[in-house]
């Protein structure tokens, strides 16, 4: 499967399959007045394993094998902060047999707004998870439920 | 105003004038797979500044004046855990001349429900913040436009 | 064993048997430019937990019993912020069957300096932890090692 | 100034120019009992700067000018865990009119050990700071005084 080159700062919520809300808090905000850099890590964390429990039903901390981040980025192209709420759209750039790699776009709305449509794309992630084995902790292939949701995911990216 | 005896225990959603979301995050999730203690707080000052930015229109990082966090604290009745909703009610407990003290009760649904009605507090919450004046950082008045906020509050807890 | 009363704005680094270190980090620093208040429990956490392990040889992840923290508290005297470096002084204030309460004191020094000697504590915090039974999550002794450590601060207290 | 190939997995401590110390926390740890991947970065940040601010003698919040962080990466070779202490090797990839990329290798050592020397690199990172004007927040040549630090390090990297 090859990985098409994408304009990242292009990106809009309609590029992604499958998108997420997640709330800033306070803390979130440091002292330039804007998320820490740190914070967009977490909740590209957070909607990744979510989305994998609900549509997979495993609990997010018992998945039948681990997928431990392997690499992980961000690039940052305009501010975003509390108390706005972050619109994560999330898409599968590469399935491997034992590993897959995200793509994730971070969009944010006012309190007042209801969705992210629209707006340019704050920041753009991408996070590669390999499963391993929960005792021997060395690579395994993915496990049937989770490959099922991913592959279904990738045909729509 | 004196303060009235509370059950804490026994505090349910229909004890607070304020209800707020927030939800959890992976990383919140400590090693024993519940959130760590200090994402209470984390959760207590985002529903406390968010509200107050949202009823009086200032920006958060931008009121009349500093409410500066004079003391905390937290009691834990019950686990929580991504990826859980929590939602957390808000009462006004005392409003003094500078001061405002909060108290704060912390409940929890999962993702799949709709409310926290009917669940039993998971943590109650106690916060207070003095007002100071932004340059010489010394006790003030409450502003007026928080000052009224709290006081409809303080009447409905 | 009655807990005396302490003047907590004159307590000293010399007032604590124990005295750890605990660095700040960029993000520790909110809009204020100073510490969010959540991070003082990740610090007093930390304190506990690090110093638990190393005196009773027991991995702070895997002790014989869980310390599920039931309450803490936190009162804010002096702003502290990155890149300071702090100290926490922490003694016994209470110790009984199944739970041990902490009195913390949180002093801060600049990067060039090499102690926080002569500083006047600039947070106070309170800590309780129960003991629970790993399986049943229900209150057991504080097991012999944890409390043999527990009982010789406490005489120093 | 061309960036040779680095095979990162085989960095040291020697490789890095600067390095320094940065503690963990109980509350880094996730459920799988290892740093969550986004306190790397909380980590990078810190000991970005903090080594700038004491080599410039710039408070870090008050810098001439702001390093906004455009993009960051981080890979993930081996796990990391509190209460181990971690060493961040610092060194400048490439220095740019506006902007400066840091080559960043963590290492961790255990609390009775003093040093992290030869340790297998735990993580790579690489972080890229744009330096922008306070007010229009547009792109600017970076400061003197920061721009010599950069120049001396680039040089031993």
């Amino acid at each position: 499967m090859t990985e098409p080159t994408v304009d990242e700062r292009q990106l809009t919520v309609e590029d992604f399959p499958i998108l997420r809300s997640v709330g800033t808090r306070w803390s979130d905000n440091d002292v330039f007045g804007h998320l820490n850099n740190a914070v967009h890590y977490q909740v590209f964390d957070t909607v990744i394993n979510g989305w994998l429990s609900e549509v997979t039903g495993f609990p997010p901390t018992d998945m039948p094998a681990l997928g431990v981040v392997a690499e992980s980025g961000c690039k940052y192209f305009h501010e975003v902060r509390f108390p706005q709420t972050l619109v994560v759209g999330l898409a599968v750039a590469r399935l491997g047999r034992s590993s897959v790699t995200y793509r994730l776009g971070l969009f944010a709305h006012e309190p007042g707004e209801s969705s992210a449509a629209g707006k340019a794309v704050a920041a753009v992630g991408r996070w590669t998870h390999v499963y391993v084995d929960k005792s021997t902790r060395r690579p395994i292939d993915i496990p049937e439920p989770i490959r099922n949701q991913l592959s279904a995911v990738a045909q729509r990216s």
